[in-house]
Order: C-alpha cells, then structure tokens, then sequence
C-alpha cells in the first residue's frame, strides 16, 4: 500500500485523540490525470458543456447532471435513477463529485477510468437511451457551436468524436473535487475542525475496522493504479432480517461484469466523501437514512452490533466528510438556431 | 398604446432602410417589477435556488429548469414538454428568457405574472406533479438549508411559504433578460450591427404587418398593463393543408381559459426575441424549424404566400433578435444530510 501522502496524529486539542492510525490524509487539491488526456481549460469547458446537454440523450431531457447532480451533492438522491420514458436503473447514482480519486467506476468497477464510465449512460437504453455513438457524434455535428469547442480542445482535423467527447467530460469530472472538508482541515493540523464527538466518531471509526475498506483520502480503499479496482464482499456477514428488508444480495454486483463465482456480491468500495449529501444508500438504495446505513455497515460488513453512541459517533464524523463545493459559472449550450435536433419520440 | 421608449429610424448605413415603422425599441436593462415584490439580491439568489431544484417534483427529477433550461434558449427544445411519469403536455415550453416583459404567461395568458404563473406547472399532475403547495412547503421546510435562505429574503417570521416561493422565481426570472441582440444594437445607432439581409428582414417585417401584433420592444405586442393581455387568433386564415399537416385548430388556446366563443384559438401573442433559439414552433411545437414557422406565419395571419426572398429575410432579421445572456453563476442546493426526500413514486 503505497500512500503518497501520509500524516500521522499523535494528539490533538480534544479530549478524545485518535492515536495509531497511521493514514488520515487529506484530499489533494487535484485529482490524478491520464498521460493521454491532459487537463486543459478549454477540455474542462466543453466537458461541462456536454456533461449539461440534455440532448446527449434520445428525448432530450437527461443530461449527465440530471442523475449526477453537481448542484448538489453530485447525485439525485434517489434509491434509483430515472432515464429516458420513465425508465428506472437498478441501481443508485454514484456520486460524480471526487470520482476522479476512485480507481475503478461505477458500483461494479466495469470502468478502468472516467472516460470509460462516461461511454456507457449515454447509449445505455434505460438511461440516456442514444442508439449508438456514432449517433451522439452525428448529433454533435449538427450543433454548429460545438465545432468551435472542439476545436479548442484538441488538436485534430476533425475533433468531434467519442473519444474526444467523453475525454472531455472525463476532465470536466476531474475538477469536481471537494477539499477542506472539517476533516481534512483537521488532519492538516486545525484541531478545532472536528467538534469532540466528531473525533469519537473518528476513532470508532478506526477502532470498528470501517477504515479497513474506506481508507486513504477519498475513504474509497489504497491508493491504486487507476483501472485496478479495490473491491469488497457486501454482505460480508449476512444477516436474514437486514437481507429480507433491503434485499442487498439480489443484485451480483461485480460477478454480473466478471461471471466469476468469487465476484458474487461484490462491490467497490465507495467513497464516504459528502455520503451525508447522497442518501438513499447502498447500491440498490434501499436504506434511506444515514444513521441506519452505519448499523447496517456495522452488522453486515463488521459483523457488529455498534451501540446507539458508536452510531451517533460515527455519523457525527460522517457529517464532517462533507467539502466545499467550488463555485461553478454555467455554461451555454450551443444553439442550432432556427431549428431543433430534438424531433424523435414524442411519446 | 404606450410607449415607453421610442426609436424613430430614418436611415441607415445600409443601402437598406427602415423608415416608418415608429416604434422599434431596444429590450431595457431591467424588467417590470410588481410592487409587492421588489427585487433583492437575497431573492433572486432564493428563486435560482428554487429554479433549478428538482425536489419540488413528485419523482425528484424535474426543476422548472427541466422545461425551461436557461443554458440554452430557456425552453426545451421539444414539441412538448415531458413531466413526471413520462407524460407529455400538449403545448410547447414557452421561454423563460424575457418573460419579464410579457404582460400575461402562459401560451393561453391565464397567469396575470410570473408569481402566478410559477404557481402551476409544480402542482400540475403532468408536469411536476406535486401534490399541492402545502406538500410544497412542507418539503422546503424539511430542508434544512431553506430557512436561512427565505429568511434572508423575506421578512415574516415564519417566512417558507408559496407566496415567497413564487415570489422568489419570479425575481429570479426578472432578472433573465437577453439585451443587445443585433437589432438592440441596430435600433440604438450602430448601423453595422445588422447585415444588409437582416434590414431587408426588419423592412418586410414591418411591411407584410409582422409588426401589427409582434410589437414592442418584447416583440409580443404593446406595452400593456401587467395582467392584461394581447391575444390574436391563430390561424386568422385558416388554410386546409396546413390546417391537416399541423393540427393548430385543436387546441381552443384562450377558449380553455374563458369558455367563450369568442376567444376560440385565440393566443397570447409570444416574444421574437431568442426566436431562433426556442424550435419547434408554435402552441403544438408542430413546426420543426423557423423558416416554415415564418412561411406559415405569412400564410396563416397575413393571408400572403411570402416569396422566398421574404422568407430568407424574415429569417435572417429574427437572427438578430438573439441575445446576450448574462453570465450565471451555478446554485448550490440545500441538503438534507444523512437523509433523503425522495422516497415515494420508484416506480
């Protein structure tokens, strides 16, 4: 486990310390970049651009940001999303802000990268429902003023293509990140960041073994080569009453992407960042609040009853995961004036 | 008719000229403001807040900002809006932008302002579907970040109610306002602003009676009192083909509203300004692109077959009526940490 940022507490000005774990870090002010997709203003542009345009989809009404809200806390806090005719996926929103930091996307981890991940809602038929790519790239070049955008952005002859398009969207989510949470001031030496039940909440934590999975700096496992997933069983210690109330199990989770036996029922690990902004929790989304999720977390993956104080600790901690959001302009979405693209299914 | 700003044009650079027509007005910086809602930065901010959440839906996934997406031409693109459930309205979106100088909303004028109007697609059971405005403000009040945000903007002590609610959208949509189109420019002295083609437009604008009813610095007609509409018949000269291809009869339009005969097929008379930006056209959103919506036009309510030289024209000079669009800054939406609201209506 190789951290690239290591910051060890050996007390603090609370009365409750948090005193052997060795890797609290905090969130870097920028994300990690592919060698072949360099982060530039004009890439970040047109990927909010595109990450807006309700017409990436084949009605016209759900762009990226209407499951991955950035407005909020990058997700649309629902148990699922909804697409194209009224369709609901199966599974939750991940949430888009700090994604950038996960080495592996979506809840399964079938992406090595941003990149990939933002290939698949776009053409998947019960989200963003286009036919196929070349159908989003035909589109594309109907929309006189993404010419110019992608222009800018990459040096090609002809610059709009999937490739470009979603490795702009890709930059575009690398700038979502949310620093200077009351934890990462705290680990930065701000003691007063944490309230004293925050930091209880910090060492229940560690002492629980939650920062046995959600570790490193964005609560999401080790730092990883980007593509190389950090999974984990859930349940882990299955209990029949949680299983017959949320039906956590039905879903396969990353066995559905490797058909692998040993993958049944596993997932990656998700960040805790901002978890108090992405209720309802869980990949099916089942479990509504966040104090159950915590008693949920603690019986089926610790195999632990935690106790009323432990929860109230650890939610209290939880809380202090929440970041700054940076301020964001709008952007304009290019026009095709005089007429529209947006004829097909009516109904 | 009263005008508040009055342009007289008796030349130009062009070898083109505009010469009779009295009443070319530039769009003003700022909209009409009832008195019993004065515009503060606190209320504007509140209603984008409001605008874009789409919380105040029944299914959590559709803001006012669905329909009318103020990072394009504040409308949707589509013949018809879709709302919850996937259900589809009859009429198109009208725009946003510079409904401030509407003196009534809606495509049949049955809101006398925007406060008004605000009131009905959120309740509306093919639109947001929310259940009624008390549902409203209990869920506003079940999210924390609200209360702070009302009371900054409105003085009651108990301040989360409907009343401000639309009173805050709708100070917020005073402030989208689109000046300095071209023909801002043009009609302000900057004779370079229009190409020659586009002052031909404005001349046959004038000429074939465009200007009898699109008048005004809004092009909807004369500056009227708040709440007092300007309607015209559409179509005025019903066509059998047209009347086949694009079904405008259906709709009674204005009959909905007052049930008297007289009103049958009668429409509020809708902005130019941003025209080229709001396709498909028309109450049915039937009509796919600007320049069969103006042969139409010429057909329907001038009886005249415009000749294509008009046409093009015409088209080229509403080009012009497209605006600046002021910068914006994203909002941020209030949470509800460790929780949702979005637990009913999954399927």
């Amino acid at each position: 486990m190789k951290l690239s940022h290591t910051l060890i507490i050996v007390g603090c000005l609370s009365t409750a310390t948090v005193s052997t774990y060795a890797a609290w870090e905090a969130l870097p002010e920028t994300a990690p970049v592919p060698a072949n997709n360099p982060q530039t203003n004009d890439k970040e542009e047109l990927g909010k651009v595109l990450f807006f345009d309700p017409r990436l989809s084949s009605s016209g009404t759900i762009s990226c940001n209407s499951c991955h809200n950035v407005m909020a806390g990058g997700d649309d806090n629902r148990p699922n999303s909804i697409g194209v005719k009224n369709q609901h996926g199966g599974r939750g929103a991940p949430t888009v802000w700090n994604a950038a930091f996960h080495s592996v996307q979506f809840w399964d981890g079938r992406a090595a990268s941003l990149e990939e991940q933002a290939k698949g809602p776009v053409t998947n038929p019960i989200e963003m429902g286009m036919k196929d790519w070349d159908a989003v790239v035909k589109l594309l070049k109907e929309i006189p003023g993404y010419a110019p955008l992608f222009k800018a952005a990459f040096t090609e002859k002809d610059p709009i293509t999937a490739d470009n398009a979603v490795k702009a969207i890709a930059a575009y989510e690398r700038t979502l990140i949310t620093p200077n949470t009351p934890y990462d001031r705290y680990v930065n030496g701000d003691h007063a960041a944490l309230s004293e039940q925050q930091v209880k909440g910090m060492q229940t934590f560690e002492e629980v073994g939650c920062s046995s999975c959600h570790s490193g700096m964005n609560f999401s496992g080790p730092k990883m080569e980007m593509g190389s997933g950090f999974f984990m069983k859930f349940p882990t210690y299955p209990a029949k009453e949680l299983e017959s109330k949320y039906e956590f199990s039905k879903d396969l989770g990353r066995n559905e992407v490797t058909k692998q036996d040993a993958d049944k029922n596993f997932w990656r690990i998700p960040t805790l960042r901002n978890i108090a902004l992405t209720a309802p929790y869980f990949h099916n989304g089942k479990v509504t609040t966040l104090e159950e999720a915590v008693k949920v977390m603690g019986k089926l993956q610790l195999n632990k009853d935690l106790s009323e104080e432990q929860v109230q600790n650890l939610v209290a901690f939880l809380n202090a995961l929440t970041g700054e959001f940076p301020p964001q302009t709008m952007p304009r979405l290019p026009a095709t004036p005089g007429q529209t693209l947006m004829v097909e299914e009516q109904k």
